[in-house]
Order: C-alpha cells, then sequence, then structure tokens
C-alpha cells in the first residue's frame, strides 16, 4: 500500500558513513533510502556574545540543499541573496534539537556547528540532518576528550528524529517523498536514546487529527527513534 | 506560584476588540493579558501562481513587531533589511494553522492576507495571532457571504491556539513572558472549536520531556482553547 | 467644498492618549481625523559615535506604516527586504524636526529614539508623527527629569507639524487623504509653540505656485500649529 | 565674511558645458563653484506600469556621488549594497522638480530618466543636479523634436534651483561646503524662469528661524535663480 | 621538494565517479587528490531572454563551497546573504569555459545548468569544477541524444583544466592547497582534447613573470590536461 | 579593416590628464579613444585586518560605470542593490594588477584605495582603468614621498594594460567596442615597464584558439604596453 512497498512501521534503510571529510572535527554522511545528508561539525573557542564569560558551550546548526539535490532544480539561497523561510526554520530546529542533548557545563565555553548539507533529498532531510548532525557533534567531543579538553561527556543520550504521518488513512513511520507530498498530517518527532521527548511538531495541511492519531504517530516514532539510536550507536564506537 | 498570582490552568484575561480599523475587510485587536496584537484581513481577487485556475482559496499570514512591543527595543525588521528567522517561522505557522480551517473549495479562488501586528508583548504573541487572526479572517469572509460572494461558509469551526509549558515544574496553561523565559519546556497547541489538533508544536530547551508531561499539557490547552473558542464566537457574533 | 465638508481654515478632530503601552519610556496614540499614529520614545544611554563623549544627547526617529492601514494593503517593508524611499525621507524628517526642538546640552548623552507606527491613514501621517512624536519624547524626557537623571528641561518649546495645500484652487489646512491626492501644490510645515519655523517642504505636483499662495499656506499653517501644541500640552500635562 | 570671501548675494561661478558624453541623447557637466556634477538624459519608449496607455510622458531621475567626489572617501553605495536615504530623498527631490516643469501631455508616453553624477563636491550637488539636469532633459527634448516625435514644446519654462542659508547670522547665496556645514538654518529654492516657486525645503539643524528670515532668503534665491536660468538658456542655445 | 613528495610534472591521482545522484540528468563526483567537487547537470527547456528564439542552447554554471569543504569554516554565503567576488567569479570562468566546447547549434533551444559544488577543498577547486562539469554536462547531451532530442553531438571535444604555478622558483603541474598558497605565480589552463586553448589565466600575487616561464607553465598544463581527459573520456563511456 | 579603419597594430589615441579633481590624494582623466575613465587614489592609515601589523602596505581599488557610459543606459549597481559579477570581477583584477607593481614593504602600512569610475565607454574599460590607476596611484605615492612619510619609492616600474584580440580573422590591438563585441577571441594583457609580465587573461566565447595565436597576441601587447607606459611617465612627471 505505501508506494515504496514498505509495511505502515518500516523505516526505510539506514546507514551513517563516518570521517567522510578530512577536515571537519567531526563528520558523517547519513543516508535514509535516498535521502542523503552530509553532516559536519566544527569546534570554535569562541562563543555568541549573550553566553560570553558564563562558562557554558553552544551548539548551532545551518542547513542547506544543493541546488539539484531535488527533483527539478531549485535556486541556489546564495544566488537568491537569503536563506529561505523553510532553511530557517530547520536550521533553528535542529540546533535546539541538539541543544536539548548536550550537557552545555561540561561541554566548556566553546562553540560547535553542525553543518547539514542535503546531497541527495528524497523527504524527510530535517530529520536525517537531526540524526547525522548529532553523530558529528559526537565525534567531534570525542576528539575533545581524548585531547583532555573536555573531561566529562556532555553528551550521555543521543538525539535522533523521525517523521511519521497519515498517509492513505493509515499511521506510517519515516515519511518519504511521494508519501509526504500526500500526507494530510505529519510530524517530525524527535527524541532521545532513553526515549524522552526533545520536540514535537505535527501539523496537518488542510486537515485536522485527533490525540488518539497523535499517539499512534508517537508510538511509531519510538520504534524508529530505537532504530536510528542503534546506528548512530554503531557508527560512533566503530 | 505564578509570578502572575494565577492558577496552574487559568488563563490571562481574553478580550477581542473588533472593527479597529477602517480600511481593513476585517480587523481585531485581541488581547490576552498584556499580549496585544493587531490582526487585519485583506481580500484579494489574485491567488498564488501554484493554485490559479483551481478554483481554490488560499489564506496567508505575515507578522510583525513593533519596535517598542517589548521591554527592550527591537530593532525594526523593514530596516534591518529582512524579516528574521523567529519572525518567518511564525508567520508560516499562523497560515498553516488557518488553513487548516477553511474550506478552500467553499472561499473560492480569492486570498486573504492577515496581518498580525504585535502592539505589546508579554509572551504568547503567536497564539494570540493565530487566535486573533480568525476573527479577523471570519469577518471578511461574512462580508463576502453578505455580498453572495461566497454562498458556503469555509469556517465552520474555529481555530485557537494556545501555549502551555512546564515552568517550576508545574505544567501551567497561557505562558506569560516571565513563565515563557524561565520555563525548560513548551508547546503551543492549535486547535479547531470542536477539539481536533491542528498544529503541536513541543519543544525543550536544554532539557526533555516525557509523553505523560505532554498529555498534562495537551490537557490544559484544551480547556484554554474552548476559553478562547468563546472569546471568538462572542466576537464575530457581536 | 471640502469632501469632508470642514472649512478651509478648520484642522480634523485632534486626540493624543498617553501611555498607550507599557513598555516604552514614553508613548501616545495621536489621532487627527481618521489618521491614527502610535509613537513611543525608547531611552538608551549609548550615542551615535559621532558624538560619543561629546556630552551631547541625540534624538533620531523611524517610521512605519502597517500594512493595512491604507485602503488598499501596502507590502510590508521588513519582507520587501528594505525601506522604500519614502519611508526613508519621512523618517529623516522626524528625527530633524524634532532635534531642532532639543536642547542638547540639557538633555546630556544619551539616544531618545521615537518610533512612529501608521496604524490607519488617511493623509498626514507624517505630520502627525512629529506632533504625536514630541509628545512621546516629552514623557521620556520627564520620567528622566522625575529620576533626577536630567535636571534642566532640554525641551521648552513643542514642536507641532501640520499640512497646508491647494485644494479646488483654494488654500485648505490640514489636507486628508482626498484631498491630498488632488492637491497640486501642498506643503508640511513644522513649528514651534513659540511660531517660530523649524521646517517648511512645500512642493508642486506638475505645477507651480507664487510666493502669495505660500504665505496663505503659512498663515493657515500657524493656526493650525497653535490648535495642536494646546493638544500636546494638555496631554503632557495631564 | 564669507570664507570664499564672496558678498552675502553673490553667487560662485557658474558653467555648463555641454554635449559631455557621445552616448546620452543629452548631457551636460554643471560646475558651480567647485561643485561639478555630470547630468545625462535617457529616453526610453516605456513609461512607469502606473501611467501606461494614458498618453503622458515621465520624468524621473538618480542621482550619485563617485566615492572620491568629497574631502575624505565615502563608500560606493554599489558596494553597500543599497542608496543611503541621502541619496533617495535627493534623487525623489530632483526628479519631482524636473516633473513640475514639464507638459507631460506635449512630452508623450515616453520616459526620459535623468541621472546627475557628483564628480567633485563642495556644496549644493542637489541644486546644481537640478541645474543641470534641466539642461540635460532639455537638449534630450530638443532632439525629439527635431527628429519630429515630439511637435509642441512641453519645456518652456526654465527649472532651476539655488540654496540659501543664514551663516554667522547673516542671509547667504549659494553655500559652499564650509558654509553649509556651518549653517543652522539653510534652504533648497527650486524655481522657474517666469520666478515661480516648484519647491522650497528650508529647514533648521539645531535651531529655529523666522518667516522675516524666509523671505530673505527667498529674495536671495530668487536673484540666484535668474542667473542659473540665464546660464541654462545660454548653454541649450549655444 | 614538493610538499607531497610529487614530481615537478606529477598530477595528483585524478578519479570521476559518474551517476551519483539520482535526480540530476547528468552527474559525477570528481576527486583530484583531496580536492571533491560534485557537479550535476541541469537540463531546462527555457534559455535566456538574449537568445530566446534563436535556435541557440546556452550552457551556465554555478558555484558553492559547502561551509566546512575547508581547513577553517567558511561562512555560508546563502546566510551572508550574497555571494562573494571570488565565488562570482569562478562561476562565470566555469560557464565560459565549458561554452567555448559547446556546439550550440546543435544543442539546440535549451539550457542546461552545470552546479559545482565543493565537498572537499585542498587547491585546484575551479579546474575540477571545470573538468568535472564537463561530464555531467557530455552524461545530460547523451541523455538527449538517447532521448531523440538532440541528433548532431555537440560535444565532440572534451574541456578540461588544471592549475600550474611557480613553487619555489621550479614551474610545477596541478598544485594543492599548500602549494597555491605559496606560489607568487599561478595560472589555469582550460584546453579541450585536441589541445586548443580556451582559456588562460596567469597571474602573478606581488611579483612578476616572464614569457618563458608562461610557456614552460603552458607546456606543464599541456601533459596535464591529457590525463584529465583521458579519465573524462574513461568516465563518459563506462 | 578595422571598423575605426585603425591599422592591425595601431592604438588609439591616449591621454592622461592629471589632477581632475581637487580632493584625491592622487587623480587622472584617461582616455583612450572614446573610452573616458576618471582614476583617484585615496590614502588611509588604516589597513584590511589581515595584514595589521605586519608593516607591509595594501593597494585595493573599486570600479563602476556611470549609467549613461554605455550605449544604452545601464542599471545603476547602487540602486539594483549589489554589484554584477562583471563588476566584482574587474575590481579585483585591477587591484590584484596595481599590487603586483608595488613594494609593499617600502610603501609601509598604508592602504591606498584606487577608484575608477567610466564616464565613458567604448571598450577595454578595465585596461584603461589600470593604467589610470597606476597613474593615480602614483601621484599619491609622490604627495607621501614629498612629505616624507615615504622615504623609498614603492612604485619603480609602471603597470598597464592593453586588449588584444582576433578580429575578422586577423590579430589587433587595443579592441574598441565594436570590435570587442565581434571577437572570439580576446585578453587583457597587464605588463611592467620593463616588460615583465603581471596577468594574462585569454578567453575564447563559443570559439578556442592555438598557442600561435596567444603569442601573437602577446607581441602585439608588448608593444601597446610601450605606448602606455610612455604616456604614464609623461603624465606622472609633468
Amino acid at each position: 500500500m505505501r508506494p515504496s512497498g514498505r509495511n505502515l512501521g518500516e523505516m526505510r534503510s539506514v546507514s551513517i558513513e563516518t570521517g567522510v571529510t578530512k577536515h571537519a572535527e567531526g563528520s558523517c554522511m547519513i543516508r535514509i533510502g535516498d535521502t542523503h545528508v552530509l553532516c559536519t561539525a566544527t569546534i570554535e573557542d569562541r562563543v555568541p556574545p549573550f553566553i560570553k564569560g558564563s562558562g557554558l558551550g553552544w551548539v548551532t546548526a545551518e542547513y542547506g540543499m544543493l541546488p539539484r539535490s531535488t527533483t527539478s532544480r531549485m535556486r541556489r539561497e546564495a544566488s537568491a541573496g537569503k536563506q529561505g523561510g523553510r532553511t530557517v526554520e530547520i536550521q533553528r530546529l535542529i540546533g535546539r534539537s541538539l541543544r536539548a542533548g548536550v550537557d552545555r557545563v561540561a561541554l566548556g565555553e566553546r562553540q560547535i556547528t553542525i553543518d547539514c548539507d542535503v546531497i541527495q533529498a528524497d523527504g524527510g532531510t530535517r530529520c536525517a540532518s537531526i540524526t547525522g548532525g548529532w553523530v558529528a557533534l559526537k565525534l567531534a567531543v570525542q576528539k575533545l576528550m581524548k585531547a583532555g579538553e573536555v573531561i566529562s561527556d556532555p553528551l550521555t543520550d543521543p538525539v535522533a528524529a523521525v517523521s511519521c504521518g497519515i498517509y492513505a488513512g493509515q499511521p506510517v513511520l519515516d515519511l518519504d517523498y511521494p508519501e509526504d507530498s500526500e500526507a494530510g498530517v505529519d510530524g517530525n518527532f524527535i527524541m532521545t536514546g532513553s526515549k524522552r521527548l526533545i520536540e514535537v511538531q505535527m501539523s496537518a495541511e488542510g486537515s485536522t487529527y485527533s490525540r488518539d492519531q497523535m499517539n499512534q504517530l508517537l508510538d511509531l516514532a519510538e520504534a524508529g527513534v530505537a532504530q536510528l539510536v542503534a546506528a548512530q550507536l554503531a557508527a560512533v564506537n566503530a
């Protein structure tokens, strides 16, 4: 019934390849089916002005899509002269989600910037960015710990994200693009490895939903996130 | 225990004054405690290119804050040369939420733009914008119906929004600014008069939350939205 | 003969309501007929670089129109990505006019920013902004004097503005929008309570005028400003 | 008593050299003392959308300063990414002033754009731009008339401009930069060859002025404009 | 003597992997040592206005660097609000170079856009972009020919590019980043498979060079381009 | 055979008039046939951040075209809101070329900015800008030396530039606009008075060229630059 032939609660294949660029302090290419996102982590000693001198760390994120990551070519945002509303919204979400899983005291007064660049898109790029972004972040932190610059691990519980939606009247896990463009209700669920919630964004376009439906999607999301967390841990411990 | 002395499940005072500007097809000033938002509706015969000729209507929204609506003056976005990320995110949310409650076939091929301008801010401006925005939208549609340009009411179920959060360890309804800036977890809940959900955005800043806590906030939100809907109906039927 | 039925030398009704927003150091809503402008004053301890260390104060202004303050909706300047030429010209005029009435030594090295936001427009918004802006400025200065931060009053002579024009061949006072859009010659006259001139901007669109006509408009303006000053003084002494 | 040694009512030397660039339909270099402005006129067959099909012509203007036209180098506006407020205000004034002297019916449905680029600045650049701009405009119109595209002369009365101010307590004609930067009161007076007024902009910075003083400046301006008009007529009839 | 231990006339390893993204009409990842560039080709039926109706085709290019493709993170151009001067210069060069090798009549009235996005940078990104860009272009054209939309091959002679420079007093082929940042003289040489020149850009920073030195670099470049062309042909014929 | 009737190796008339604006530390108007460029030099005591404290000087350049310097009016870049790609490319070239001829130690830690503004264009504006720019630079340096602020001359070898191309199958020197717009191959050759090369940019549009052809153009360029250098020396020693 799903265009891809998957079961309602079945994720696409997940792969996380680490160490994909030589300059970044942490990097991975995350592939969720045909959605491929390159995530890099950059460590800097400066922090934003509003926490200068506080001893706290900061994690922020930027998001971009290559012009031909999509079915038809998108205009390059650098050439358009600004980041679109969708881009800004997504990169704020990525940064907020990753920060929720960081012990900013343990991180110390430094900033880590996560860049998530979509190489190929097939739905779920923001969730893949968060999931892959956490891996890049973890690898950068491991490097700081190995160097003795951070003593206590600020990242004890992984952060991962998955989208679910109501497609053809049924709750389904991990929407791909054909499903995403049809689903009247969908949500992004950001959770930790210990099943705590970080962010839920569940919206209807031209439609509404009940609390029961919301709970069905949350159940699916919990199962999906568990698989993603397993892939994250495998990647960072490799 | 709340800075304002309110009970955990107590809303601030709600008032919706309609007909506040002479040019707009629909308008209201919504006041949720010290948060005051001017909402206007503009009807235009054109629609965005992607639905031209479809016979469907469109509802969109823009959001702004007057520079001194806040405790300290914010830079004027027109002078900064662009709308910030928060503004873009909020106006996309308002548009999406209001569209979910519209029968776009019944509306017919026209666009209604809702402008939400914050005159004074004390937390919850996006929820007030949605709630007041629906009133302005409804008034504009009533004008179209009175003129016979729309036959069947495209707005049968009101759309309203409220924020809830966990403040000092307790779930509280309708966060004001002092609560909002302290709450580690908060959410915006957009619902219809018939208690259907349109959008849930619940996030943690530097923290996480459980599904139980999420359900407590949803319960509070249902009660709050019911009060808001009563105020909306009183305003549009006045 | 005037569309509103007013006499040639008759102003529209004038009302100035103070204390309309809780955050600003000074604020008022000025209503000149159907033109309504919200004026707020913000005190800051910093001054522009070019007077740093001089001991002199600074007054500046910004101006904006809500998108639906006008008959048909205007594009929001923040979304257009810049302030239009008219906006820039007007806010420079407001700042310059208010500064002319300030003893900058007495004010001391601080900046007061006047924001003038047009809630509803019916002609004469720049004049209403200057007149209301002076009230917001005066209220902010009164607060500084009450707190002992300013000793000698830097605002001893009110600043107010009115537009006059030649409509249907006759000199008329206080143009409303229907008159303004027809008048071939109009001017903005900024004056003090003691009838000193601060700025005269009198221009013809597709036409010219004589010195006699200029003097007729100046006579009308003097009478109009006297009424506005009375309203200002009533407002700030209330 | 004036830094230049001129008498109170004495203009700087005026020269208008025509035909200075080979591409423009009309061009001149106007030199008012050390203020040198290159003015060109471009004829185009299109008009702005709001007069399309009306049969009326349009005249508009743009203004710029070369980066090192001034004592210390100014930032190039193209590199700053926008025209500053002063630039926008000046080019609107130039366009408005020139249009006031045009019979737009006689011009026919075409647009003439006047570019005024300041090569060297020593005060009074906007007045020089208007005066030189009229010459460029006239030359372009002569070309249209010679070609039979315009039958009846749309420019029967020259438009010229001069600044006057109160310097060291005395009314003076044609302010140069040292005077302009000291004068507490100054004005720009745009007039026709037949002494009709087109625009008066007279403002005080940190000061005020009386109607008597205004009349003294108007008297000086009338005399100055008469000299400028003579130079214009000599240039276009050469 | 070279930091990498290469001989003076030795290229880095070259690999071109085709078909790397599923949406683009042509794509490859080109790797010249540690410089990795993703090149995609997008076919569109529209052409730029200036050749509309001419029957001629158009090829254009855009270039970007991922923020962390470099040793230290670069600011994202989309967030900076514009493409920097270096980016604009490079993408103009890529487009111009590829166009020189296209029979625009044979291509027919369509546009192919080549996007070159640097995933990892180690010197020579513009040359790698041209070389890889030709491969993506060729693959897209092959698709058009297979579909019968293009009959005669518009790409009969490959276009490739290599940089050479004078490093430590010696002419060297294919500069990597450590060499590029030290070389006082370097050049980019764009040539065809048949050794015709398309573009030579040879410049000195704080230095000069003789015609003899120029000829030495041209000799090296010819040899380097021959190797690149072999790799291109292997890739497109695979 | 050339549209102008010139011989293949014949330059247009060259004139360099110095001291053309009173504010700049160095200035000239260079006229190469109908191409007229105003070049000014501005000395500033600050240098760019990346060389602060190094004791080295810096030379940079900006380039602009007046809107009506061309056959049909170009849009003013300040009003378009950004410098186009061509402008950025040219001004980077001018700065790079002039820097190559400067002893930056002898110049000392100061910046000289060369502004090149095209008053009238007829092909070869970038070459004229470099040639005239060197004169303005030299004049500014002479002023520093006369004042004893620079002891040893940092400009011992002039820098000049000329374009050559293949027009109607023949190599020609100093392309004017009619030739430039037809030539399939053209180049800009920047050289010193002692015939050292600084930059060669030779490109083909829709065509290719051989090394023989390149050498023919280099021979022409050497002869042309020699004439330009003679004019430069005459101008600065006048």
